[in-house]
């Protein structure tokens, strides 16, 4: 296939997703993000909001247990495995009809040696994270570290579950930004020219 | 103090050294990697060989009961000890007279908070860096394969002794790099790029 494709893995909070849509506007390719829930849902009729959350995370506590004790199941697998595995095909599929961005759902483990890929990991303080939440997504009771702390925390385990590699480790990218340090636009950029 | 430094930590064979160079020419600032040997030799008194191996690496097994058995002590302190704190002492007063380029010997963790510090860590498939040291240092009894493993595992190992951090971890730089598949003068410019 000749499509040339970046995946955005990223810490949340750290700007990510802004860079690879500043990326794939630069580049004149799209960038999927939400759109690749929009793709996932009509697929696996799943909800929204199950898909955003259990396409990226481990369930809040007890991954294990609840995993085994998951009450549903479809096709023979539980659900979370059932989204991985239409998230998987979605982001297959997306690698071999255009060049594009794709964000997070560890499309760079799941395009490894199936595409031309750039492979980028974002990252930033916990401090600069914890400013840049509360300015996107508003105060909660929780504060933004312990809320950062625990989405960390499930994305690690979900990314070791489905790849069994080790998610921000730096030998498993192309390129690692620290985007609180160098500023989103500037990772923008260098994420574009890099590609 | 106003000056601005670059370290650069690399996997052994990925070209770190070649980029830390390379940028340091575009920038028109000093690179101090041997340079660095002759300093620490200068003022410690110890063996060129020694530093170059020993201020970076652990021992070659047995890390820890070398360390309880040995024979030589300075000032109170094992060889390598005070090795550690010479080095310490000639990065931190580099940092302090000029802006520059450090390769390894953990300057990365020596100057957080000390100085005005872009972080790169430089890496490579195992198979570019084979491919890479065999150029550079011809070939060996041992397959390059094996001299780079031994090489990374003592590297990790010495660096985790001293800083209680992890070597190679994205969030501990600012920058991380895959030079065998970005190529090594396309580091060296974005390193430059960045400073």
């Amino acid at each position: 296939m000749g499509n040339r494709i970046i995946t955005i893995s990223r810490e949340f909070g750290s700007g990510g997703r802004t860079i690879g849509r500043s990326a794939a506007e630069k580049l004149g390719i799209a960038c999927y993000d939400s759109e690749l829930i929009e793709k996932i849902a009509e697929k696996s009729g799943l909800a929204h909001d199950y898909i955003a959350d259990k396409g990226e995370y481990t369930a809040h506590s007890h991954w294990l247990a609840n995993a085994f004790a998951a009450s549903r199941s479809i096709n023979g697998m539980s659900t979370q495995d059932y989204l991985w595995t239409v998230q998987r095909k979605v982001i297959l599929e997306l690698a071999e009809h255009e060049s594009c961005v794709i964000v997070g759902r560890c499309a760079d483990f799941i395009l490894t040696d199936k595409a031309d890929c750039l492979k980028v990991f974002v990252h930033a303080s916990l401090a600069k994270r914890a400013e840049r939440i509360v300015g996107v997504y508003g105060q909660r009771d929780e504060s933004p570290e312990k809320r950062l702390l625990e989405k960390d925390k499930r994305r690690r385990e979900y990314y070791r579950f489905y790849t069994d590699t080790e998610w921000g480790k730096a030998q498993n990218y192309h390129v690692c930004l620290d985007s609180g340090e160098l500023g989103i636009e500037r990772c923008a950029e260098i994420v574009a020219a890099l590609y």
